[in-house]
């Protein structure tokens, strides 16, 4: 099937584009360097490719339901859930039917509780999150010791530490990232001066080749980009898109295709339009603005998402492409919760 | 089971201010004066309420998707795709599937020639599109005449005319709707003048009571609403909500739940939160500020969503409560493409 038949609008991912980005990232953090932040993609298939083409065989998740779906899927050899969670039921259940011993993050008493709970199901260890200046879960540096002994001495194994700085991955400027980060590692180092264990977890694909001292990076977004990673000038090429077909056009400068705001995470803003300028998005519409030759209803156009996260769980499937050929659908089959 | 109960992130819908909403819509414009948008909540169980309670057995629909799911749900009485399309084969399918006669918008000799050849099918009808001031779809009010001439020349029913003031039903201002709603429908008029056919389809939440032509109106978000349409002062109470669960709080005057970025539709800004103040959303958390008490982990938070439509298909369930109970759960069936 040709790229052109695919029925619009459709989430399209192009493989080569994909498979540099996990080579590249592959060289730069072989292995258990990187694990994957599986809320990035949403979907065993591309988690797989990971595994199999890049080496990577630990991954975080975000939600439950993407623990779930790794175990489900046998890759879940070495999974993180680096969120906290209050749910000590769901998450017994997917301690027992998991071969492998599972990670969660916990950052307070009442979620060392949960994990406390949940491990009489089964083998479970936990990471301290710790706030390293995202105001977001984590608890402070000098609580983190006292967290990690109190888990250890309810007899659960504390892996070590992890502290997101998603205040400073998405910084176009590569200095202000490495002087934020190093703030944000201070913090982290202290805590984990006080916690102890083998695992410092942090990072994203802003900071992947930025941290020297963090011994794996939780990058996700770096394996299909958007427009807004893509102002940061690392190495990892576009190789997600929403494409669309003109229904509608007219003498007025403007013409209208099928992929409106249901196709696209939108926080960061409107996607952009290769070769047109994005006047608006509806419901099921992008309204894009032409100079020179008039789009030609039944044309394709193609669309770079202004953020990748949420974008891939507005799509139950993505088409593989290879150049011009379909190659491939693969399942966001982990989206929801 | 009580609404704190519910797993979350959550889609929650209050049954009774949902019921209200109905109630008075169809006071306002009953049975056929109304065609329901199915596109502002993708779900056969909303529709069926809105037939069984509210009497309308007319919609319309954005995809085509929605027009398959509505036909299967033996809910295509009378059923518009009020929306061009390229895809004739499709469109034939849906069309040897369906017991009744289905309708389509065009716009274009192409999106004419769609029709024709999915006529081949079965029965099919339309009505022209036009522009009526919003930059999307619908053809300029003079070329209407010839595009339902040459319609009816290869012998397709021709119903009438539809155009949207979409730029129109968000403005908080009523007069300015009023003003700006007028010019829409000159446009309209003129356009029906040359048409024919006894349908003016038309409108939608925010001036469903300022029609006083078109013959249907062509409203949606009012059934659920958003803070967005909150603002009009329109006599629909908010029924949808996200419940989220606190996980994570501190001493900084911030805390965390768990209902992010993936559970809005963010094109019209950040959702509310009952009592407090949103900060910002990330992928699956929503920080917010309080003051005086400080949150406990566990508690319930509720936001209100910015923009109705993307946020239900953002999630494949609704928990729909009367109360403080869940008296059912209805699947939002109708979302993706």
């Amino acid at each position: 099937m040709h790229v052109s038949e695919i029925p619009t609008p459709a989430l399209v991912i192009d493989r080569d584009a994909m498979d540099h980005n996990i080579d590249v990232m592959a060289a730069a953090r072989p292995g258990p360097m990187l694990r994957p932040h599986v809320k990035a993609f949403k979907s065993t298939a591309l988690a797989r490719r990971l595994r199999d083409r890049g080496g990577h065989r630990s991954f975080c998740c975000a939600t439950l339901r993407e623990m779930e779906g790794m175990v489900a899927a046998d890759l879940g050899e070495d999974l993180l859930l680096a969120n906290e969670t209050l749910d000590a039921a769901r998450l017994g259940r997917l301690i027992s039917s998991s071969v492998h011993r599972l990670t969660v993050a916990i950052d307070s008493p009442e979620t060392l509780a949960v994990a406390i709970d949940a491990a009489r199901s089964g083998e479970l260890a936990v990471l301290v999150d710790v706030n390293v200046g995202l105001p977001r879960c984590g608890c402070r540096p000098d609580q983190a010791g006292r967290l990690a002994d109190s888990a250890r001495a309810a007899g659960l194994e504390v892996r070590g530490v992890m502290g997101y700085e998603g205040h400073v991955v998405g910084d176009p400027d590569r200095d202000r990232r490495i002087e934020a980060l190093a703030a944000s590692m201070a913090l982290l180092r202290a805590a984990h001066d006080d916690v102890g264990g083998e695992v410092v977890s942090s990072g994203g694909t802003g900071t992947y080749d930025l941290h020297d001292w963090a011994n794996e990076v939780q990058a996700g977004s770096y394996l299909l980009m958007d427009w807004h990673y893509g102002r940061l000038g690392l190495p990892f090429r576009q190789a997600a898109f929403v494409d669309g077909t003109v229904v509608s056009t007219n003498d007025d400068g403007y013409a209208i295709a099928d992929a409106g705001l249901k196709c696209f995470g939108m926080d960061h803003g409107d996607p952009t339009v290769e070769g047109y300028r994005l006047f608006f998005l509806s419901d099921e519409h992008a309204t894009f603005l032409w100079e020179g030759e008039r789009p030609v209803i039944g044309e394709r156009i193609r669309l770079v998402p202004g953020h990748i996260d949420p974008t891939m769980a507005c799509h139950e499937r993505a088409w593989v492409t290879s150049g011009e050929e379909v190659v491939d659908t693969w399942a966001i089959d982990l989206r929801n919760w």
